[in-house]
């Protein structure tokens, strides 16, 4: 009777089993479905996020085919035999997205192998004369002093940036040759097709890839400087009605567009990569060949110090309401909102300047308001009407207005960045029309009152001009005087 | 006369310019050795800032020397022919810094030439079918395909950041053996012979790097982490007496290690390369194979973002002397330099139980002292001796305490997360004679008094006990209640 049962019992669990794995069979289509459709629609989102990407796997596509001929054409494989195989690698390692790391690996490479091919002749008659024992451990000997000697060169962090493919590529190269010459002797052949087809390798490289939809790792660095600088200046622009304005649960979802500024601060990274490989580029577009690519590396930092003081203001506001008497918060409302509006809007056209390569006048009435608001800020703490205040309720405001305060003077700070870029690289000037109606108009509704603001323009009569009045060009700096070398740049 | 004279002023000038090239070439040894002699001190100096550098180099030179003996011992030649080519440039191309590195990039290019040579001899096959005229067209459309497609996939952020290089090399490999096939009907020796050199290479590498004098990714990523705690927390150290006591002129040049925490600013990408690296590697010493890599990178971005507060702290330490009355000056000072300086210590505890791998609990009193200090703090700004001050004198002051209170807070964020790391992976007690002492005596010189902070422990009777009655374990977290899962941490 146990047996029937458990024979039974037996039968039941395998019903179950085959039951089981059925039923998961019968999904394993859905499923893999699900998985595909998934899998299909991440690789069209990859596409639509920047359609170069499917341009560039296309040239690369078409590098390789192209190179491939020299093995499928006769006459040219009776030139190079099997070294054509050295071009279908070399276009496989060498093409990059953007010109500038095609043009530096292209570089590296081919000078490279034209030097360690050299040396590695060299080397191979020089061991060549110690008699066929003697070879090999000559031979030994050469390989591993060179390999641990540009080994170690490629730590130079100033070699590593530039060259370290080179570097590479120069140990690859005399191995190979110093070596195979012990077994060939027609060495100076091998180092010569190899030198050829790197050389037809990296040329195809470095032509589809300048012909053929370029992308320029110098304009990718222009445009990433001018969007994290717009990506500051929307949080700036939310930041004064968000902290004071919202209630405490909306808050804590801040509107995504202000938590772009997030990427800034990690974006040293990037922007060095981009400056290596925009200097290795050719002039192109609105860039000269030697377009001041180290000065886009300043503006990134002095934009990230921004980015680090706003990540501060952006732990405020998540913090608790405020808690005091209506009439001061409005009023510091007022001027940190001012405070915060006016520089984003200043980084903001700064951004817009950049991006269109015009002088960046349009920012400074911006500028100048979030200073005067800053004044105006100092003068209300200096008041008295904060006697009957409780300190801890001022705290918070206090740190945000401080924080804001910082945030103008590195909002000047990156200002003046873009005019010494401006100047360095001739930027357009923009319809003028715009800044000279302004300073034919006087003080615009634009521009803050400022009082106890006074500006000393450079006249000849050196008469004190109070801030209201605007100097001709319509430009004011920090110091009061007008700032040298704009003074023309606005009209 | 005047031909004479013309021709006394040429030889005078000839003369001049000899003389020039004279003294130019005299000093030229002097020039070349100051150049070398300099060059020689910066080789030095990069060997002596991480020795592992030269045993690196060392290491390259000798798995290179090894591997050429595939060229240059008969019986190795007779089996490999020119493939040995392969193994040397697998060296060459694999062998990196850490283990973790080499291991990736090692196994990376050995499945990929597998994958890719398998899929290569099939469309050699495919193609062959066609016959003779339809060949190259059908090999190179499947070679454009495979690598337009690779290529888009190596855009994926998951696939850049694990599987770059695999599928570099397997666009490389189909490419290779797919048209080597047009010509050479020995594909499937070809494909071998590649295979098998290139695991020889692999092989080398690999153990090479990890027999001799191993650096492994994972105990950096481990290292870097703790130094980073490390230097926030100098800084934190030395910002209460730096900013309160020193002069305005001394503060300019502040303390060099005080200024070590620019680096943690940007340190994102490194720690994500060493991440990634360290995820190849086996267990080593104090790190199991599926160490909690991730949670470094969490780890990471909370130092990170105590670095930002600490990097506007660091804006204030050049503004001007605060003008306010030295009694409230003095009992800020008092506050500011308390949490400053605990917080501090407590993130070096940190780092030191990071860097010993011991369980951080050494760092809780700091922590404790840091949040009362920090409620001091805000009671006496509650408080009404503030009535007669100039408030714009205190904004700084509240700036500072404001963002030193934010300090507090990230300070015991990171220390929540190296006890999670703790946990994770059983970091060891420390030496416990230490934290029983502290319980059984009772509250310490070490701990402030809390006025005001009340403590519930978790007793059977629930009676509430200030907080100078330390609880038994001698651990107090935020909440008032003894943190879970730290009960019988630091007995």
């Amino acid at each position: 009777m146990e047996v029937v049962q458990s024979v039974n019992h037996d039968q039941k669990v395998a019903g179950q089993l085959i039951g089981r794995m059925w039923r998961w069979l019968k999904a394993l289509p859905e499923k893999l479905m699900g998985k595909v459709v998934e899998f299909s629609w991440k690789i069209i989102k990859l596409g639509q996020d920047d359609p170069r990407r499917v341009i560039h796997s296309l040239k690369v596509g078409l590098a390789l085919s192209l190179v491939s001929v020299l093995y499928y054409y006769q006459p040219l494989y009776d030139n190079f035999g099997v070294s054509a195989m050295w071009a279908v690698m070399t276009v496989v390692v060498v093409f990059e997205f953007s010109v500038g790391a095609t043009l530096g690996k292209g570089l590296n490479r081919g000078s490279a192998t034209l030097f360690a091919g050299a040396l590695g002749i060299g080397a191979h008659h020089l061991a060549d004369l110690s008699g066929h024992i003697g070879e090999p451990i000559l031979l030994g000997f050469f390989v591993f002093l060179q390999a641990a000697a540009s080994t170690f060169i490629r730590f130079f962090p100033k070699v590593k940036a530039r060259y370290d493919y080179g570097l590479l590529i120069f140990i690859l190269t005399f191995a190979l040759i110093s070596v195979s010459g012990f077994r060939d002797d027609e060495i100076l052949e091998f180092a010569h097709k190899r030198l050829s087809s790197v050389i037809i390798g990296c040329s195809a490289s470095v032509i589809i890839s300048i012909l053929i939809c370029p992308v320029w790792a110098g304009e990718d660095l222009h445009n990433l400087i001018a969007a994290n600088l717009g990506k500051l200046g929307n949080f700036l622009e939310g930041f004064g009605n968000e902290y004071f304005t919202s209630e405490n649960g909306d808050k804590e979802d801040a509107k995504s567009f202000m938590q772009e500024y997030i990427s800034v601060l990690n974006s040293k990274n990037n922007e060095e990569t981009l400056a290596n490989f925009a200097k290795w580029e050719p002039g192109h577009g609105r860039f000269q060949f030697r377009h001041p690519w180290n000065h886009y590396l300043q503006l990134g930092t002095l934009t990230r110090q921004c980015a680090y003081r706003i990540d501060a203001l952006n732990g405020y506001l998540n913090t608790t309401q405020i808690q005091t008497s209506p009439e001061i918060r409005n009023k510091i409302e007022e001027m940190c909102t001012k405070m915060s509006m006016e520089s984003g809007k200043a980084l903001k056209e700064l951004a817009m300047a950049m991006k269109k390569m015009t002088h960046p006048s349009s920012a400074d009435s911006h500028i100048e308001n979030s200073k005067c608001a800053t004044k105006n800020l100092n003068s209300l703490f200096k008041s008295g009407i904060w006697d009957d205040t409780d300190l801890l309720a001022v705290v918070p405001l206090a740190t945000v207005a401080s924080l804001l305060i910082e945030v103008v003077n590195c909002t000047e700070k990156i200002s003046e960045s873009v005019y010494e870029l401006a100047s360095m690289v001739n930027f357009r000037t923009p319809e003028t029309t715009v800044s000279l109606e302004k300073s034919e108009l006087g003080p615009s509704d634009d521009i803050v009152d400022c009082p106890g603001h006074v500006v000393i323009t450079v006249n000849d009569d050196k008469s004190l001009t109070p801030a209201n009045n605007i100097p001709e060009n319509g430009l004011i700096n920090t110091s009061g005087t007008v700032a040298p070398g704009r003074h023309n740049l606005g009209v």
